[in-house]
């Protein structure tokens, strides 16, 4: 039995790990940038995508980042599946195993589910958000993205601002910027923060006294949901006191960016003149999400059987 | 930046520009007849399906073209995708291009939208139908089949037949015609005729009177909300006077055929007698349809990077 | 015209065409445990699956077969599709014979449906179950299955266990197994025999006795359906005399081994102790599909001017 290696969350890697992840996406990167944007890395592997959740980019983007390495990519979502006939997760992983898939890419609902799936079957199991616990690939995109537009990351200031209680991306995020070196500050009403500290992270409800400490300032997707759990008084205050805007931007640092895993409520937890300015890196996240979902793939499948990985 | 060339409606073209593409498609119909119907053109590519309409042919027509030109395929319809979590269209496009996707194809029930997308992204956009509004590769693939079986399109009459109103097929279609030097007629009840003229298009609600004046008869597809709608006082009503039949196919010019865009409502606005006999053409309608679709696709993306598209 | 074969049921076969097809499917087998799971023979072929009923291991198995032989597959189906529009089954068939589809996988609800598309279309039909009648590679997997483990099938006893009544599984299955020479046990309660005896197969309503004749027992999905139809008293009562468990188990054959076609419902007709064992071969049923699948559709398509299907 080949041994696998798996992508479940940022711990699964060390600072080691993690810059050698985002060096070869930068190689990655410079492949998207050519006419011929595909190398022939994983030929012949099979990637199955098992979304149990709605999802259109994280989906789209592990689609065309195992396209891009030649892989076979099978497509299964819970609405189009026999989820009605009743199969359960466990069968279906190990169909999917029996049919020699290479590598499983998982996004469910119930948190910890990719560590069920990595026990059950023998695949490369690939978190692509279980939950509200984690999310790596776009932890791991986060900071491509910041460290090629800041370089090096040790001792700059993150703030997540939002719903950090109910985030897998914020809890994923603050790991990986923390594992980097960076300060993290977890902003949030009382209500959206986690009833726990969380190591070296510092959390703080007054946003405008964190911002001009902030290098980034990573806004969360705010539900609608929350208002009608009673966790915010309403959104207009929600607004008020979280929302990024222009005027919030002139007090943080000078070049801070703004990130935002998508998809954005614009009017919500960011403004649209914030979100359409230089500032704001939304676009160069996804496009980091394409060349970081191809180095992680080419590392976990063992590309040393088909290739260096850039042709 | 790559200057980007788009197909968003008919007039994106001159006639040369039209018969430089259906010349083209000819090679491409040509491929298609081979045991092996694929050609290295657009290899390394990416082409994104944004269909916001539910759509067979239309769908498999662009994916089949995308693919016999070796390019990857991404499908994204509305139900299947994070639509529900309110992710905007520019969002969604603003995503697309972040990825690198070469062109998007794009199918929505509001016209004007491939428009705006040409304004938001960096992408080559083809519109796939839009709202009443344009439909233009339909226009293309109709020519197409015409001139096939026909030769040269000058001076020949065409009779769209049907919902003139509400329909982006005759929109595109008529005026692809008197591009081409073709008399075009719109046969319809009053109601279903647009309120002002067209240029070059002759309006009749008298379908009898029309057909020896008639080529190519071209059926549209019948809503039955139309008589919901009042516009039809009942279908058995409108059957009798605007149905292609056997009996009205005697009385139109010896030689004509008759067209349909699909999907067909047999027994409403085609008897099934007509949909099966040697002069309907609609098999080799959605046969050319792959092949323009491949000569339109393979034009504007650029195909010299790539070779000249018939290996 | 080409001359299209065709696989509606397993009467399209004798033994040996069953037994070639087996004996391509070992060395597709092979393939799988490459590290390069995918061969040539299929380039610039089209396979398009035409899904009129939810399924997730069938239409996944013939995607990957078809991918792994470097087709191009078309996905089709009824909810994402334009039946809502009305599109008839015929039309839709005639589109995609019209695209140059080179072969149609079908699962309809309705038994027949493969002999009308192959009567309307030419292109090469296989069967991916139609109504209550026919699933012809579910039998062929099961036969490579049971041959990889038991070799020569002569003269041993098989037994189909459960709804026999409304299963295309059982009924293709039953049939198979003749041809190989087996004995055939069905095995139900009256209520869901089928009315009528089945040449060669042997009708019966005690589990427990037959058990002992066992080399293979074949379990059958047991729908909750039939107790609401009054076909089964209860699901309790069913469990206590159908349900393979680890007792039943005691008392076949020894080294008899347990299939089910999946999905399973664990706790019904199978307890999960049983479903887990080693003697059940679920598992390497989904790894067969994908290489007997793949067998087919090279035999099918007339791989010769491929290459021999085994790069």
């Amino acid at each position: 039995m080949v041994e696998r290696r798996h992508l479940l969350d940022v711990d699964d890697l060390d600072r080691e790990g993690i810059e050698r992840i985002l060096d070869m996406a930068r190689s990655f990167a410079e492949v998207q940038r050519r006419p011929i944007k595909k190398v022939p890395s994983l030929r012949g592997k099979t990637v199955a995508n098992l979304f149990y959740e709605p999802s259109t980019r994280t989906r789209l983007s592990f689609e065309l980042a195992a396209k891009r390495l030649s892989a076979d990519v099978l497509n299964f979502t819970a609405s189009a599946s026999s989820v009605q006939k009743g199969e359960s997760l466990k069968d279906t992983a190990l169909t999917l195993e029996a049919m020699g898939v290479d590598a499983v890419v998982v996004r469910h609902p119930v948190a910890g589910t990719p560590w069920l799936l990595r026990k059950w079957i023998n695949a490369t199991i690939l978190n692509a958000g279980d939950g509200m616990h984690a999310h790596p690939t776009q932890a791991l995109l986060d900071l491509f993205t910041m460290r090629e537009r800041m370089g090096n990351l040790e001792g700059k200031t993150i703030a997540f601002v939002g719903d950090i209680l109910h985030s897998r991306v914020a809890r994923s995020g603050m790991k990986a910027c923390r594992f980097m070196g960076m300060e993290v500050l977890a902003v949030a009403p009382p209500t959206l923060l986690p009833p726990v500290a969380m190591e070296g992270v510092e959390f703080t409800c007054d946003f405008d006294a964190a911002l001009p400490r902030c290098d980034v300032i990573y806004m969360l997707r705010m539900q609608k949901e929350r208002q009608q759990e009673g966790r915010v008084p309403s959104i207009e205050e929600y607004v008020r006191f979280y929302q990024i805007d222009a005027g919030r931007m002139g007090r943080a640092r000078p070049g801070a960016m703004v990130m935002h895993p998508g998809p954005m409520n614009r009017g919500v937890e960011i403004s649209s003149e914030v979100a359409d300015a230089p500032y704001a890196v939304m676009t160069a996240q996804v496009a980091s999400g394409v060349a970081v979902r191809m180095a992680a793939l080419f590392t976990l499948l063992g590309g040393a059987e088909g290739g260096d990985g850039i042709a």
